[in-house]
């Protein structure tokens, strides 16, 4: 029987789906599950959107050109443009999802043995995209202390070397939440000149700011137009996951010319969703405030509950959809398992993602888990009861609870 | 300014997509372009597709399960089993178009520096995805002279080294049309069998046989289950190209498995498509029928024309849409960009994909081309006026013709 590659070996599985099967056997044995695990959300996708879906009018299902039709790429443009992103349809190629961003920017500037630095915890796919152009993933820990803000300067020059090609940044950050500054961004485009790096910025969650919080991106740094390459996607921005439409956006001509390349060589981006698209950019400032004021409403009961609960921390983001919390728990992988395994109130649990599969440094995360709050406010507070009810409940508790005591005494 | 990677300078630019802007530049001047040079069939996408997009009711566009939904892949199988594959849905992992289930399955089953066996000419982005993954494509002349026939085993065991991981055949073939018998099928079974490789199946074409010829799948052979990965796409089969949905077909289970992990990183395919898909399984046998039909009109109408041309040659292929010819010309490359540039007929031309690009042997098919017949039979009849024309006058001809000669008396 032939072999498996070594990197089909070495690939990771994912972190947020790996518990599904104790999901779904939780499920048989009538269990209510509330998904914190996945940032799946429930927010209705923008109607303009499924409009063009229902009123598209074509007899032939084709191709369309590589990098995406100009049509949408000309919509496309004009919403980046409106955030003071100065670009043409020419900087950008539309790809399948913000995933294929991802790994298309990664061939097209990394060889394999080359090196990218992530600030750590970050979205766990990274590693599966560095592993299938093997490439290596240098982390660099943030903390839950100030909220997982950047790492210093310091410690990301003592990591750089011969080897090192980029550094990857997700702003928003999943899976922390963290909403990094304009000085920070300025800190990194420094350090990304002085010693010649790309600077990929994945902007999945920029609309999802809170509290008047702005956001910033590379592409609004001056002198930086070379090394900063954009991946984005449509996915958390309207709603539309299962579309698989993202885009490439850069102003490095060779970068633009390679990643093509690579583009042509899948063919083509989905068509119908090009136009689904590009009815989505014409969506109205109403929806974004609408989706804004749940998510900060929901941020805050998630938030507000969790710090409530003896022995929990979890910082305040500033945006996305996440929030990382430490538990005083022995054992992320454990605790999660355990809760859709063994664990249920009322006959209903929650699954969360251990944050181990956030982090690349072994034992990093372990007492910490990422939640994505996906679900209404009411499930939300259900699922926030569950999980009170769990931490004291489980063996692997690391800290004795009060409830414990007074029930002991 | 950071460097671009080896693996992005090594990339092959698509050779049916490169001469586009000199089809662009012709259009431009107002000639009428014919586009013979790729797959993007006229045929229209069947109605119970669009029909299920035009009736498709969600309010969320969300991920679905990463290896396709399970609704999707019961119908899938149910298609499969009626072609006796003999497999279930698990059997299944829905991709983003056939191009996604063949980079998975490279990534899958091959380390980088391994080799693969593909007869040439072969579909040329077989060639970038193996870029992709560092893979070495080691091809196998197959001859015009025999209609691109399947190699002789005995050439395949030349080439065969530690290195040698896999073969790929694409049934019926693209770029020739070539369709596989069951003899030659099982001879390759035996060779896999005998050194342990795996055999990748392309069947993109699968319903596009000609003559009362049977399709053979690897699948229907005995004994080859651990072996023989299918790659799969709607595209051509329902001439829905631009829908991106395709599928990875294996009975061995650690392929499935570590599959699974590539799929999992990049999060789903395409929601929509897989309802369309779902439908389009559903699609009558008289679709297929009628298509057909044209199909072998158009083919007759082409090979016909080209073997009347002085000094053409073209086989008379059994199945997919394309054929590739011989020319009596210098340089295909030359040519093809001639006819775009230069050359024009009642104000019409013609684009066609230089088999150079169908090649990875240097030099090869030099003087052949590759002709998609998705254009109507009037079209198609229009396009070979240009063609006979455009052969006389091309400067680089290597045969004189007759009308040169009568025109010269």
């Amino acid at each position: 029987m032939p072999k498996i590659s070594l990197k089909g070996e070495q690939m990771p599985a994912s972190p947020i789906r790996k518990l599904t099967p104790f999901a779904d056997k939780a499920k048989l044995e009538g269990k209510k599950v509330y998904h914190l695990n996945i940032g799946q959300p429930d927010i209705e996708t923008p109607q303009g959107m499924l409009d063009a879906i229902h009123k598209s009018n074509f007899k032939v299902w084709a191709y369309t050109a590589s990098e995406g039709t100009l049509s949408y790429r000309q919509k496309l443009s004009e919403y980046y443009n409106k955030l003071g992103y100065n670009i043409t349809p020419q900087n950008i190629i539309v790809t399948t999802g913000g995933s294929e961003a991802i790994t298309i920017a990664m061939m097209t500037c990394l060889n394999p043995g080359d090196e990218v630095i992530i600030p750590e915890p970050f979205y766990a796919n990274y590693n599966g995209f560095a592993c299938q152009s093997d490439i290596v993933v240098k982390p660099i820990l943030s903390y839950i202390e100030n909220g997982f803000a950047l790492p210093a300067i310091a410690d990301f020059e003592k990591l750089i070397t011969e080897k090192t090609k980029a550094i990857i940044i997700c702003n928003p950050n999943n899976p922390t939440g963290y909403l990094y500054s304009k000085e920070e961004l300025e800190e990194l485009k420094k350090l990304c000149l002085k010693h010649d790096l790309y600077l990929f910025s994945d902007e999945a969650y920029r609309e999802f700011c809170y509290d008047g919080r702005e956001f910033v991106s590379p592409m609004h740094l001056e002198g930086l137009d070379e090394n900063v390459i954009v991946m984005d996607t449509v996915s958390k921005r309207y709603s539309a996951c299962g579309a698989r439409l993202g885009c490439l956006i850069t102003k490095n001509e060779a970068v633009l010319k390679t990643a093509l390349k690579f583009a042509q060589a899948r063919l083509s981006p989905g068509m119908l969703e090009q136009i689904a698209g590009e009815a989505a950019v014409d969506t109205p400032d109403s929806y974004f405030e609408a989706v804004n004021k749940e998510y900060t409403y929901r941020r805050d009961v998630l938030v507000n509950a969790l710090n409530k609960m003896e022995g929990v921390y979890c910082p305040n983001p500033g945006g996305a959809f996440y929030v990382v919390a430490r538990f005083p728990i022995d054992n992320a992988d454990k605790f999660c398992q355990w809760m859709l395994e063994e664990f249920s109130h009322d006959n209903q649990t929650v699954m969360m993602a251990p944050a181990t599969g956030f982090y690349s440094t072994n034992g990093a995360g372990s007492n910490e888990v990422r939640m994505a709050y996906v679900l209404n406010g009411n499930d939300l507070q259900n699922a926030m009861i569950c999980l009170e009810k769990a931490l004291v409940e489980y063996s692997g508790r690391t800290v004795e609870s009060d409830k414990l005591k007074v029930e002991s005494l």
